[in-house]
């Protein structure tokens, strides 16, 4: 990992110059049967429309094209079960370099089709965090190639953070913003970003009760590295990242829990009123909502579906309502 | 029926003005991947994301603002398995009045619970067009409610023609314009619209194989009414009305038929590509396009994805792929 600075706004407003050409302006998408039902104004930022399906190619955009043209030339390589190795190999696919993506047996078969179609290497490993480290950590011996880390690597943040600079135009005044926590990648930017520019807005994360580290860690005020995930959402059973988890902490960012058939309920929800096909991962953002719908009633509230990269032959709803 | 006189530019401009209040100027979508799949510009206008989840909200909201006080106070009344009747009901709610909805036997649940939650009065009948005409005129004779014929009425022709005013400002100069046909009422309006305003822009319709009676009818130069409907598509089951297929035939429009595989596969690859939960009957016209894929190769291409109330208990695509 680069030595870490904090992220600030003017890094993130560089990220949003810098990825410009690249990355789309997804757009936010309301739904008054939602309103209704939540008793609260939902403003749903389309992350799942992003390239790629999924917000991680703002992180990925931005690391990629702050390399200088030697570094580049050697190529970047990450380890990721899903979004983040996608987002890489289409972001490196922009500058022209070759990205190495070292993915664990078990992941979501749409995911690795992504990889493989934006031109990834792919690398297989076993499914602990020693061996992804151990054979990145190898790739980069061999290639040289830069590692671009999925959420400890202060690029990224800063990618991730472009997500609001877009969201207070498209949707002023938020009460709260809320956005899943995996590795804290995603919140560690949106905190930075609405710290400086609304500091009225409440950032809030959502995490599956079954891969609650990030929540555990900011309870106990030091880092929980030893939680097992146990949970359908498959992009969030990522360990909070060093720096993340201090930004976290430093920001105060509150976080909620929502078990696995919450997330499949709201799922169902974001499918039928909202007509999108998100992923589990996406959906604990609304499913945090809900939990505590009295506190958001009659809010104004900012929810980053942050992707759509769903096994479409493995669709979860009738386990939910088993 | 009212009496009919086909619907002209001035009538869709009027509609637009109508139902402004109410209705959504619904996203243009776009999909890289698609536009590499099909190697043509596809705009997907996203009429699944309008008022009750399809394009017929503009129709039917048209015409319950088109009556006088003294007929709207008896309310409207018409038969429909679906969307239409979901949109009356919601067209008449805002103006609050009783909606009338006769539904056959085996409607899609999701589109009975639509009406239902829109406040619809629901009366049932057995599932063919002669009970269907009978409860409608029987609720008409008890309650002196206006039809509203879900496809074979000026006003809601004309209200659906709208979405080519939008298309036309979000994707100009558009080679061709691709629409389902059911009843036809969709691809009529659309017909008058782009014939006056975009008369390069061709209108093309796409109808199931298993349906296909507006394709015969212009076949055959005379309106086929005997076809018995067998596809997935249950949007798409209505006989082609008899002011759409003059429509139809005065503007020339062409109709490519797709069978359901094709329709199912292509319902898959705008679940997976685009993010949108939309129905088999908006499905066809992505399948339309890909069965002739080399006439469109290079061409900027308009798709109307006309509604997406599917229901997520019985997502087809096991079955296309048995």
């Amino acid at each position: 990992m680069n030595a870490f600075a904090n992220p600030t706004l003017e890094d993130i407003r560089a990220a949003a110059a810098r990825i410009a050409a690249h990355a789309r302006v997804t757009p936010v998408l309301r739904s008054p049967e939602l309103d209704v039902l939540a008793s609260a104004g939902l403003h749903f930022k389309c992350e799942h429309l992003q390239r790629g399906g999924a917000f991680k190619f703002r992180g990925a955009c931005n690391a990629v094209w702050s390399l200088s043209d030697d570094e580049a030339g050697r190529g970047v390589v990450t380890h990721s079960s899903g979004n983040h190795g996608a987002a890489l190999a289409l972001a490196a696919k922009t500058r022209g370099i070759p990205a190495h993506i070292v993915v664990p047996e078990g992941a979501v078969a749409a995911k690795l089709a992504n990889i493989e179609r934006a031109g990834g290497i792919i690398h297989r490993c076993a499914p602990t965090q020693a061996a992804r480290e151990e054979t990145c950590a190898k790739v980069q011996r061999e290639t040289g190639a830069a590692l671009v880390h999925p959420y400890a690597d202060a690029r990224v943040i800063a990618g991730q953070g472009t997500i609001v600079l877009e969201l207070l135009q498209q949707a002023p005044d938020l009460d709260a913003v809320i956005v899943p926590i995996g590795g804290g990648g995603l919140a560690s930017g949106c905190a930075i970003a609405l710290a400086a520019l609304a500091p009225r807005t409440r950032l809030i994360g959502a995490e599956p009760v079954g891969a609650a580290d990030a929540f555990q860690s900011l309870q106990r005020g030091e880092r929980v590295t030893d939680v097992v995930p146990h949970t359908i959402c498959d992009g969030l059973r990522a360990t909070i990242g060093v720096p993340d988890y201090e930004l976290l902490k430093s920001h105060r960012v509150e976080i909620i829990t929502v078990d696995d058939a919450a997330t499949l309920a709201a799922m169902r929800l974001l499918w039928a009123e909202l007509k999108q096909t998100i992923e589990p991962s996406s959906s604990v953002v609304l499913a945090a909502l809900l939990a505590q719908r009295e506190r958001f009633a009659g809010k104004r509230i900012g929810l980053v579906l942050s992707g759509g990269n769903v096994d479409l032959d493995a669709i979860p709803f009738r386990a939910a309502s088993g």
